[in-house]
């Protein structure tokens, strides 16, 4: 019997089943091999009690559909960087990649696929580059990878962004009021602009472009006739940074230190909009964890199964080293050296700026 | 052609399209009615520029499905209260009952139906008080009202938090993390009640049962095992207090005074967790307008429309001074007077709680 | 080790998972029962091998949130009348209900819920003559039980039927079309009522008011205008019957015999308006099971969730022979004997048929 | 003023409106142009009284989210087959383009945008032909153009169909049923291809794979234990085909011909599966309207918003005698000419297939 490790890291993402269940469903094709799940991403093999379970049909039946992962994650650690409580307390962070290809080896582990975000595929590359043979399947809500058109989550991120919109809408526009909305996408526009978009968003602020509050208030204005009527509503990415000014995740380390939330953007762009003399009720929402869960949407169910069935068969072709990626309708394989670290942002210039800028979006530049 | 006037007043709810479509289906098989929408609440009558809407069949098809209303609301001012601007560009507020006696008798109004909340009825009363042909629909997503079994908005309301719960149930249980979505209801808990309930939240958090923050924690402790393994939903209402505490609203005056949000029950609760040693990983969630927003479920849309028809046969039947009501499935109508100021609040020994304590969810007592 | 064992019959229905879970939870506070689910309704006991399975509170968390019934069910057979091939290969019925006492008491089982609709209420009344411990909880969608206010699944279904009358409402509007909504209900015209009247059809046909084709053809008639613009949409419950005629499962027995779906009573009402001469397009749709399944409501979840605490309530107490029910709000029994074959239909003179035809929908009376 | 005619034609799609509303807020950014809707497709137009609508900012504003078309929409007749009634009541086709033709330069129309499948744009080609300045948008919800990789609609019915397969599976799965699911498409899979992989079924029926029943028997045999244990959900396409048969609409000319449904696809494989001696339950649903109906998913609203401002810069620089066409993640324009006919079917070694087919999903071949 041969052995693939699974395991799922970084932030949870509508779709990480979907893959897994792939992965199972198709080995169960093949006669001799069996699926093993790692728990908690590589924690399961890290830690000195290991935590695998195998995967079989029957532990994956109907998993498609579910959001988050079934085998765990976590956005904390790894192999490169394991914490080690030190006597005094305090943490030290230890390179515990040997030992985890030791343990694989007991294990009789002949591959693994890691499933994950940027960050995780840093760590498959140089686990590759170790010797390991590991396979990557990309995965991120902020669909901010250059290696492949589409990251499975990132649609049912969008479509949850937009229901909140069109909710939005209503009440906005019933009370003569703005209402804030604020989205996910780290350093990239993705999720703000599609829901924007496809809300019917009145302004749309993301980290590409660089807002100048003076056009954002005017935009405002407009909206608004002589009695105080009129209302608006403003999509607005985490990562959103004024003209001349930066992100807020900039300014803190992290939002969310210390693991709570502080105040985001749209708080402060509601702060500069009061600021500048705008009169009108203001309201804001950080849609926050809702975007990352629930039942993926067909669209990214798909996309996940496609993902997992080509990373098993890529498991079976040896292709090591390499990437799952979606181009041009199809599912291929990228080398990780070439995949990591090309991030993909919103261009200004780009047709879909252009399309939202004909439907009277503005972007305050 | 004899004329009932409509307003809708105070913050935006599912059904309040409903609830006007149906008045003026119910009138049109009356040959001789008209049905006039008052323009953002009485704005339209008060301000010096009357504003009227005439709603026929045609201007209100298919709204029943439209969250918010389509003659708009306000959450400030009124007849009692208009705001007049004084040269030193302070407010100081007037009573502007008389001139809105004598408009509706200029536009030839017989009657006039005031769907709003527990402050808008009060107004409808004084405005009976002082003569006016007057009916009350009552109006609130908190379900607070004595008066009536259910309020339209209400289940919407508790369906989108309850989603919210769903989807943050699967982030939760992959990350081990804690995640803490507060809802609204002003001082009562009937939404977070809900739909922790119906989301098999672990805790739930009501201003009708302060909470003790170690029972949280000891609660909460228990759901995690030795290596740090487990997971917690909160639902927090924002009215909730610690013990021997209050709640934000009553420190703040009001959450989100200057028109904007400060941090909320959530946040305050994230920080006490913190504070008493909980090592796991804690994201908050303020569900905000999006609860008030969006197509209404077909429950309140019924209601709404129950609501709707009889107000209008209250109004052929001059039952002036009077509110409609559900009572034990049955639209009723209740006297104004006896209606306002009866606030139903969540019993700490209520069956309801008696059932979330039997399915394991903690209340902080 | 006290052992209660729990089932359900007839068909799924949403809200019966949250049910199981509720027992399963309320039953693991005593320190000394445990819940035992049968498989496939009664058949776990009743047939030769045994098939019953642990349910401790990892085997039923967060199944409140999925359709159907992790235990199984079954519409055929039972203790009184259970199936046995005969040599020439067909059936006949056997009382095996001692043989289900022997089995239950060797099993250790104190009590047993059973989770059904009216047909298996009488069975458990039957059951309880014979002297088993056995306790009831009504299921059905069709909400016609006249012992209890409310049915869980009956909510759920009603939003799956509204969201199909808004959907097919743009459709009939952009095409000038007839749409005909076939919905479930058996014998009552429940969901086709509250769907109605949530989306906002045209026309209303439910058994209780058996339809005059003339009526109705009038009224899809002044819906057009001259140029034979206009459009309506119809929603008719699968028990309807023309004035004089009879609903299709009483002339074809029951509709779907052989387990195959006939034309059923929207295609019937198609061809009698084709019949009477309607020129405009017509298009059905039988929404069929799709209304039994998928996630329940946060309404019915919440009321199934309270029928498992109070059903497993009132095992502490031996309230045998007694049926869970809704009533005014609160969760009561009443005697199985009482609560069995008394149907609740609606009543053509009650206030909900007043508030539809209040909103100009037509029954076709 | 310049003035540009839109027309939608042909079946309706979630997303029309979202064309509509972007080609008049496109329109609104220049000074000089005027958008004219023609009510119910060309017929506006073409029937002796014009009947066209003048559509600004404020009559498309919000419709994005509505599905349907405001403009309404026809499937019959057009500027070259114009149904007039003869003295004996039957109809006979006459040529109307001149008629058109005349009729648009008296209405100062410079430029048309059709909107229409494939029909629709064959007759944009001949009216492109005859001088007239039009563009075409091409709609289908059965996604099958080759000219572009998608159209709007599309993935909403894949979402609605999902849904329908989600709700499917819990009633399969508690009662051991076979339950099948009719789906749109014609003479295309990809609806029942995308939606049967996304929702889990067991096997998926598209007309570009005729189906063997005996492998399709034999694969429900396999899903199912001795004891009768077991369920499947079947995804079928209304246009399939068994081995040697054809599809339905062939043999009736068109299913729905005198505009009422017959039994189709998922009765005749019901009663093949009966006929082949399978004994489980069986039930089928057909999806019909509702797949074209409710609010676009986000996706089809951006596809759509992008097709219509697109639409209006080609009319800019009049581009006439193409079609705007989505190819690669960007929004191009073909020529008509190319675009029409050319249908996009799915490939039975696909990737897609490979996919499904590696998640065990039969397709009877």
């Amino acid at each position: 019997m041969k052995r693939v490790l699974v395991a799922t890291g970084g932030g949870d993402c509508p779709g990480l089943n979907a893959v897994i269940r792939a992965i199972v469903y198709r080995a169960s094709i093949e006669k001799d091999w069996e699926v093993l799940g790692s728990i908690q991403s590589f924690d399961g093999i890290l830690k000195d009690e290991t935590e695998v379970k195998v995967l079989d049909k029957d532990a994956v039946r109907g998993i498609h559909y579910r959001g988050g992962t079934i085998i765990g994650t976590t956005t904390k650690g790894g192999p490169f960087a394991w914490p080690v409580k030190k006597e005094d307390g305090s943490y030290e962070f230890e390179d515990r990649s040997d030992y985890m290809m030791d343990k694989l080896k007991e294990l009789g582990v002949e591959a693994v696929i890691s499933i994950g975000g940027d960050g995780s595929q840093r760590i498959s590359q140089k686990l590759y580059e170790k010797g390991m043979n590991i396979i990557g399947v990309p995965k991120t809500i902020d669909n901010d990878l250059k290696a492949t058109d589409f990251t499975f989550g990132f649609q049912t991120a969008v479509e949850v962004a937009t229901d909140a919109v069109d909710k939005l809408n209503t009440t906005a526009a019933s009370h003569n009021r703005i209402l804030i909305l604020e989205v996910m996408g780290r350093d990239a526009g993705w999720i703000a602009l599609n829901s924007a978009l496809a809300g019917g968003a009145e302004v749309c602020i993301i980290p590409e472009i660089p807002y100048d509050i003076n056009k954002v208030v005017e935009r405002i204005r407009r909206r608004y006739d002589k009695d105080g009527r009129g209302f608006a509503n403003i999509v607005i990415a985490e990562g959103a940074k004024p003209l001349g000014g930066s992100a807020l995740a900039e300014e803190y380390g992290e939002i969310g230190n210390e693991n709570l939330k502080l105040s985001g953007a749209a708080d402060r762009l509601a702060r500069e909009l009061k600021a500048a003399g705008i009169t009108a009720d203001i309201r804001t929402t950080v849609l926050g964890h809702i975007q990352r869960g629930g039942i993926p949407c067909a669209f990214d169910r798909n996309l996940a199964t496609s993902f997992g069935v080509k990373a098993f068969e890529m498991v079976l072709e040896k292709q090591y080293g390499q990437m799952v990626a979606y181009r041009n309708f199809e599912v291929i394989s990228v080398p990780l050296e070439e995949a990591i670290g090309s991030q993909k942002l919103v261009e200004p210039d780009s047709q879909m700026i252009h399309t939202a800028k004909g439907v009277g979006i503005a972007f305050g530049d």
